[in-house]
């Protein structure tokens, strides 16, 4: 924990620049007196792009590399076409910055809506690989846009990075009270990677005798997240996967207004990288309709990453205790970051 | 429609047997007196692999496409090694008798349990892809089981293949009250495989002036499987996405044991094959406890693809009609038979 944090901000597009906004505002509210905050703002995402054509620049990189952390506001439009952004701006930061653990947590509020029946308790985390699988790229496509197009996507997997996150997943598992996790993948039909995520989830396994596991393949994880979501306590699993069950774990918990996660690299040789879960929705941006507490709770997660565990969980239980006490009627962005401000300076 | 049905019988594993003996009941009790049915079980799954070794012989590989249709039960068993039956037989299946759509209708029918609160509308479709993807068997590993192991999985698409699936989607959505067609990818991300399907799918669009059209991420069409699933009515997608949204659909509409499948080969070139989305579960074999539902609405998609669409539609009308007067005691495997035969011969 250091007496200093320099922080940069890339707001994004769409409602990313108001809820990055709230963000900063609970940050310095939250923050003790003698840790002096700067803040450097990057301008990325879709306007650049339509400016200047570039989506990262290395000059960008680089200077990102000197920060202590990112927040992240959101990446896209629909005016940029489909992955540009995705694969030029935020994949590239999570893929440059190493960003293997994806750490996504999902609890489900006091008072909060979900979709479900019978309001389960839920509160896992999932553990989602952040630099291999399905999302480095390889592939490609042959005669394009005839007929007789193949068009391949390649799934890389190594040992290497396997074993870090299964690894997190497994010091995760432990520090916490119910010590479970659960490999999710489907071993069944991928089994080149799915022998290799199981037989290095049970050799690490052997390491951690205090830890019960559990092994489900996606399809039927997906009907545990709806049926009995209070069997998970910590997930551990590959970057598609877990992109797909963080999505439906959010919609269960509340919604992806309440959806933090943190793009970490635990050796802290780059710096790490904090966003909510949620997208850009452009169709509400500027109304003052988008909820920044994902973002705040992102926030949180930074904080306990640079070793300010008090401040997070202040902002974490801030948060509790505000959708707790709240009546049901609308309150802005602005609104919302305001009282979470007031609670954690209280 | 023939006058004759000659069904291929794959009982397969776990409550394989029990389920399929209920749907074949069915399946008599609503045939018309001059069809005549003839049934021959194939010995295959666990138990035959454990005796012999062998998962799809070529000879009877061979000796299948001779039918009509097949009606599969479920296959797999935790003392074989994943994959080995999954490959070796259920998608072996799949892949050689080219079973490119692989159809999951999706209804919550009356009176069933839902995890959603509100009870939303369901009735959708979805059109999986069933012979590309990641599911052809592409990738490997190099340096196995060592510290350096690199494991990769293919996923391939063609053009050919994605077309027409996408084609018959259309169709499909073509000839429904709502006529609305939703893509599911993720060309954010995989974005060869991703473009693919999308050009694609404009492209044959343009046939379909009626039907209107939308994309989603999988991400976020998980998202809206439990917030809004009255949205959907013919969703396209990859055989990945296929598999793991037919098992959260499944499960927000009551559960596998009403999800029924087909995996159809629409040129008639091979027998089609119909099977309940569940598994094997080899928890409740023989308890009579296993639901048939889902077979025998199997057992209806299994009679449309032949031809005969009034046995069919009664199979489904006796199902929703069964569902809505039950009254909550359990009832075996064996008795929901009954009352189904019953229901369809009455
Ligand atoms: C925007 C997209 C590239 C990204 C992903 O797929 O990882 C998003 O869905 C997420 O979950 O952070
Ligand atoms: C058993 C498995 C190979 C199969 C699949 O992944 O297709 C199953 O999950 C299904 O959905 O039919």
């Amino acid at each position: 924990m250091s007496t200093s944090i320099n922080l940069a901000v890339i707001p994004g597009d769409g409602i990313g620049q108001e809820v990055v906004a709230q963000g900063l505002k609970v940050l310095t509210a939250v923050l003790p007196q003698d840790v002096k905050l700067e803040t450097k703002e990057y301008d990325l995402g879709a306007q650049r792009w339509h400016r200047t054509g570039e989506t990262l620049p290395d000059a960008e990189l680089e200077a990102l590399k000197h920060h202590d952390a990112i927040l992240l506001g959101a990446i896209g439009d629909p005016s940029v076409p489909s992955g540009v952004l995705e694969r030029g701006l935020l994949l590239k930061l999570r893929f440059a910055f190493d960003h293997f653990i994806n750490l996504r947590p999902s609890k489900l509020f006091p008072n909060t809506a979900t979709p479900l029946a019978g309001r389960p308790e839920i509160d896992f985390v999932v553990v989602r690989e952040g630099t291999e699988g399905p999302y480095t790229g390889n592939g490609g496509s042959l005669r394009t846009g005839t007929p007789a197009e193949v068009a391949t996507e390649v799934s890389l997997n190594t040992a290497y990075g396997v074993e870090r996150v299964v690894r997190d997943a497994y010091e995760r598992a432990n520090g916490r009270p119910r010590k479970k996790l659960t490999l999710v993948h489907k071993n069944n039909v991928l089994v080149y990677a799915g022998h290799l995520w199981k037989n290095i989830f049970d050799k690490v396994g052997q390491e951690y005798p205090e830890v019960t596991t559990d092994y489900l393949h996606v399809d039927a994880a997906t009907i545990f997240f709806v049926t009995q979501p209070e069997r998970f306590d910590v997930i551990v699993t590959d970057n598609l996967f877990g992109d797909i069950l963080t999505d439906l774990a959010a919609a269960v918990t509340g919604g992806i207004g309440l959806a933090a996660s943190g793009n970490i690299n635990p050796t802290g040789a780059f710096p790490s990288m904090f966003e909510p879960v949620h997208g850009s929705a452009p169709d509400i941006a500027g109304t003052g309709k988008a909820d920044p507490t994902a973002t705040i709770l992102s926030v949180a997660l930074l904080l306990r990453h640079l070793g300010y565990e008090a401040q997070a969980a202040c902002i974490e239980d801030a948060v509790s205790a505000d959708l707790a006490e709240r009546d049901g009627t609308f309150r802005s962005t602005d609104a919302i970051g305001d009282a979470l401000a007031a609670r954690v300076a209280g």
